[in-house]
């Protein structure tokens, strides 16, 4: 009697363990062990600091649609060639076109004298002559959303939020909103110009944080800058005289009609499903002020240096690696965007994916959006991952970094790889955002995190539940 | 037999004692300890951070000859008053007036990019439309000085090198000559134009030390400017591919006609010597992309804040404080020239001077040109300064600071008091010499030391030494 039953119990547990076998997500040891000796290799290798410097020396600069954009994809193109890429190629990106020609402030009165400042992306410009208008300041953006529309007619707006310095960069989350959101707050309520301090982390730096606002139409649009932490202290003290502040703002910029720049792929073909795909990457293009070095030539640099790490090995991946460089991050995603509407219906292809866009601090914390059945190969790359210093965070969802958000968004499993970020909005967006930034070391194992992580994914059996929406209610797609 | 001799020599001993007590300068115990009770009143007072907070907002920059010049001679005349000084009175200082009105920089080829630069003072202007010429490197001034003049000529000279913080700030001492000596050497060679790495020691900021050159002859200057050091690193690195490398100048900067601006001098009178001065001070104008904030805004608010503690003492002091605040500093010690110049006669009536000129950190260290007859006063100084963590040494002479190192030539008795300068040149003459690069407690500590030297040398029982040529032998006035 107990016989049939326990044979019957013995067949259950293997037909159990046959099924949980079938969709537990597993990476075979001895790709865990070429994924170490990958990780050892790019923390000897130079690789990614060569393309780092090549790219910011060579290009410099890569403002969106500005002739050192086509400069930019052309050195893409070039340099995964150069590195043995199996597959490069462009994919079309269009956007507004918008140009920076000349900015400057000052405060006119009381006291007159000049203010350093960045007008922000879509800035229209002034009239000739510059914009003279009196100051209204406010605290926060809530404070700026409260406020009686009659205090902020005809007046230049000026957001005062100090930003400080921290490892995961939060900070931003209320200095970005004041940048993107702010201007469209202040113009809604009939403010002629905005200022805000810079959304940098740099208390003594005259170098300011430039970025994105949030105008989407040209006729609602006013003219927005950034003004220099000394600088927002300087106005801060002579507002706080209490007599009337006047301030000139004097930007040349705005939108001049459309561009149409390029992704740029390089792909590591997979030997076994060369059509299911790693997706890493960064973005080609950068503000003006600096040469994009840690924003985002290091993203460039990760993942095309881990790609190239596993492009030497012996044998090629079972699936293939993508690297990505994205074309105008900067003024709203427009390479990304692009890319996951081009790429929706493929997104169960996308093994695994993410984004190097925070500088080149180290990989400090992982995080993974991706089907319940695939924790433990995330355990797995974990621990590959964990003689580097990063530890893993079961509890977080994954974003996919900035561009690929976009493609997490439609539904493919994604990792997020925090960087030290403590240091990255002194710099970020700045003029000081140069190569001198960029510690070798540190991107070093930012390239063995990518290397090792992807050599994992590609090699996995089984995947990590990219499907269609697949991750909404991790917050993808927002 | 014996009464004689005894009695003549107690009378000869008495004699040396009086000659010596008659010869030997000192400071009475009443002085002292009023000097300590200052000293110690000042680390508690903010005089000094009221009155640079009110000189870098209010008037702001402050380049010699520019608008803002007579500003800055209004606010010195209004401030010396609302702080009491018995006697305020301008002098006049007259020079070239140098202007700069836009600068522009960029290596044209092999990787077109801009650069941040900033035009030097007495730099003439390039055509409109820029200078545009290949660049040759040296890694010294030795080196410029030894080049042939056919590797020179038709080009613009680079010289890069990379001054390092110290506390003393001596490699100043290096990067100034690049400065100064550096583009007239190159113009003799034939060169078309002069950059140099910036002689600042911030590695990362891409905000540049601008800085007088020695062009005396309008008709032998060329376009001339620094580079920040991530530019200058940079522009090395486009050099090492080995190519040609070309570079635009755009600078509309020069000279345009004279200008009369003004030393400001506050006095408090002497009660029982008011012809005998005691001259302290800093210097009133700044460069102009930041607020002159440590240069030196820091040096005229430590003399008046100095002044004003005496002056609030119940009696006024034995000799006159006088504290000059000095004219065009910048580009060639205009103000301290017209001074010496104008005062050179009266030299022996300068009691004992020293200008405050190298920021805003903490005094660390006296040194003194005296007569060796006012040593055991100037010990008197150094112990009540002692606790304020200044190291007396004996063994180097005084120089009087910038522009007081003109009468200091003429014969003044001088000290040396000099500052921590370990991030001076971080700051000097850049954007970035701005408020909050002043420590309110260092700058107090200024204050103090300012103070009490000045009270005990007022209140000194002889002096110290001035005369015509009196410090020669120091290096006075060369």
């Amino acid at each position: 009697m107990r016989r049939l039953p326990l044979t019957l119990l013995a067949a259950s547990l293997l037909l159990a363990s046959g099924i949980a076998s079938a969709a537990n997500t597993t990476i075979p040891a001895t790709a865990v062990k070429t994924a170490e000796q990958l990780r050892d290799k790019a923390m000897r290798d130079d690789t990614g600091y060569r393309i780092v410097t090549s790219l910011t020396t060579e290009v410099g600069p890569r403002l969106a649609g500005s002739e050192a954009d086509q400069r930019g994809v052309d050195w893409a193109v070039a340099k995964f060639k150069a590195l043995g890429f199996d597959k490069v190629y462009t994919e079309p990106v269009t956007y507004p076109k918008w140009v920076r020609r000349s900015e400057h402030g000052a405060i006119v009165s009381p006291f007159p004298q000049s203010m350093v400042l960045t007008a922000l992306g879509y800035s229209p410009g002034t009239p000739r002559g510059g914009l003279t208008a009196q100051v209204v300041k406010f605290d926060s953006l809530d404070a700026l959303k409260a406020a009686d529309p009659a205090t902020v007619k005809g007046r230049i707006v000026f957001v005062d939020y100090r930003m400080q310095r921290y490892r995961d960069g939060h900070d931003y989350g209320v200095g970005s909103p004041i940048r993107v959101q702010g201007p469209v707050v202040a113009q809604a309520k009939g403010a002629v110009g905005y200022l805000l301090r810079t959304a940098g982390t740099d208390p003594h730096s005259r170098t300011p944080n430039t970025g994105v606002t949030g105008f989407r139409d040209p006729a609602k649009a006013i003219p927005a800058a950034a003004i220099s932490n000394p600088d927002a202290d300087q106005l801060g003290r002579v507002l706080a005289y209490g007599k009337p502040v006047t301030v000139r703002l004097d930007l040349d910029c705005g939108i001049e009609g459309e561009y149409t720049g390029a992704n740029v792929i390089g792909e590591v073909t997979g030997a076994k499903h060369p059509d299911q795909v790693v997706a890493i990457g960064g973005h080609l293009d950068s503000w003006d002020p600096g040469t994009g070095a840690i924003d985002d030539a290091a993203g460039v640099a990760i993942a095309m240096a881990a790609g190239k790490l596993i492009r030497d090995l012996p044998q090629r991946p079972d699936r293939t690696i993508r690297v990505i460089a994205f074309a105008n991050e900067e003024m709203g995603l427009w390479g990304g965007r692009a890319y996951a509407g081009k790429h929706a219906d493929e997104v169960a292809k996308f093994q695994l994916g993410t984004e190097s866009d925070f500088g080149a601090g180290k990989v400090w914390r992982m995080s993974a959006s991706v089907k319940p059945e695939a924790r433990g190969a995330i355990e797995q790359i974990a621990r590959v991952l964990a003689p580097l210093g990063v530890a893993y965070d079961a509890g977080r969802p994954g974003g996919g970094g900035s561009d690929l958000s976009q493609m997490h968004g439609k539904g493919m499993a994604a990792l997020s790889l925090t960087q030290d970020g403590t240091k990255y909005f002194d710099w970020h967006h700045t003029a000081a955002d140069t190569l001198d930034k960029i510690d070798p070391e540190e991107l070093a194992q930012n390239v063995a995190v990518y290397a090792a992580f992807s050599y994992m994914a590609a090699q996995a059996d089984g995947d990590f539940g990219s499907a269609p929406g697949a991750f909404a209610k991790d917050g993808a797609g927002e």
